[in-house]
């Protein structure tokens, strides 16, 4: 069977963030055009594959995978060669799923709250809590750092970080007051793979 | 080093999925009471585990793994013998990783927004989409069932099954509505390890 990993992709979306992590992981991958424009996301023929009408979405080996934190851990349990995740029974396995699963359960919603001027969410009722919380959890994940994981560079840092720095281009408040976080934003964004994919696009 | 993982929790709170998982996982465990009312959750000790101030959280082996996905996917990983996870070179693992993370990147924002009535959300900026989206993914995921990976049980029903059983003992709008969303739940709720935990707690 192949092992090309194909990517709905559009580079005006979050697919940016599983196409770097395509590149970090050194997958062999093909690109499809969704055009979101013309709703290409919500015909039928996208639906079978998913039926949120997302990207980014990938098929690998006959298998959909969706939700980019998903992606970005599969992508790198998949690829073992790039040596992006610990192994199964090392207990930063746990640490690395903790914040690959915070950037999808806790960072979106709260930047979308942030960004779309939403009502605060009573924080008993819903996990993510406000931005300011989320960025202050996230300084924590960075101590020691450099990266999630300490020196070692793993998927929770192509997720978050892309994440992280997805937020600063549309200016979402209070990073400019966090020097931590704008760092590991500039170590992100200077990696070879992210300045391929997401940085090529500007 | 002792493999007991120490839960922190509070029945009346989402720890319940976490508590669960680690009767389906067979893992050695300890409950360490969180008194919502009294904040205990909000208190120094407590955020210098968890930052963001939220159960469940565990600790295993020295490391904290917060959010309830994370939690879930790392103990079926960690404790191999319950058979709960597809191994690391099986496509199914993306099946699995996929709707664990939906789970938290889409049922739980659409859930909240449905259930505190506010305004819906820009498709295009926020993933969740909305409370009907997830449901009828939700059901595309259990076709053919009747768990997520087909025949095999798996760290994915446990999360996307408690919240769907919690989901409905809130009153969430369009389950009854939705008979195979209904038997899954029936399905989740009468296994032993269930009533165990989140069913003996009524």
């Amino acid at each position: 069977m192949s092992d090309e990993v194909t990517l709905y992709y559009n580079p005006r979306s979050r697919a940016q963030m599983a196409h770097y992590a395509l590149e970090e992981v050194g997958a062999p991958y093909k690109l499809v055009h969704i055009d979101l424009e013309k709703g290409e996301n919500r015909k039928p023929d996208f639906l079978k594959i998913n039926p949120m009408g997302k990207i980014p979405t990938i098929v690998h080996r006959d298998t959909v995978v969706t939700e980019a934190a998903a992606i970005i851990g599969y992508l790198a349990d998949a690829f073992p060669a790039a040596g992006l995740t610990p192994a199964l029974d090392d207990p930063r396995r746990g640490t690395m799923l903790r914040w690959l699963v915070f950037g999808a359960s806790s960072f979106e919603p709260a930047l979308v709250d942030t960004m779309m001027k939403r009502d605060p969410v009573n924080k008993m009722m819903a996990g993510w809590g406000d931005w300011d919380d989320v960025l202050g959890a996230l300084e924590v994940m960075l101590d020691p750092g450099p990266w999630v994981l300490g020196d070692q560079f793993s998927a929770a840092d192509i997720y978050v970080g892309a994440e992280l720095a997805w937020a600063k281009s549309f200016g979402a408040p209070g990073l400019t007051e966090r020097p931590k976080l704008l760092a590991y934003i500039d170590r992100i964004t200077t990696r070879p793979a992210y300045q391929r994919t997401i940085g090529a696009v500007g």
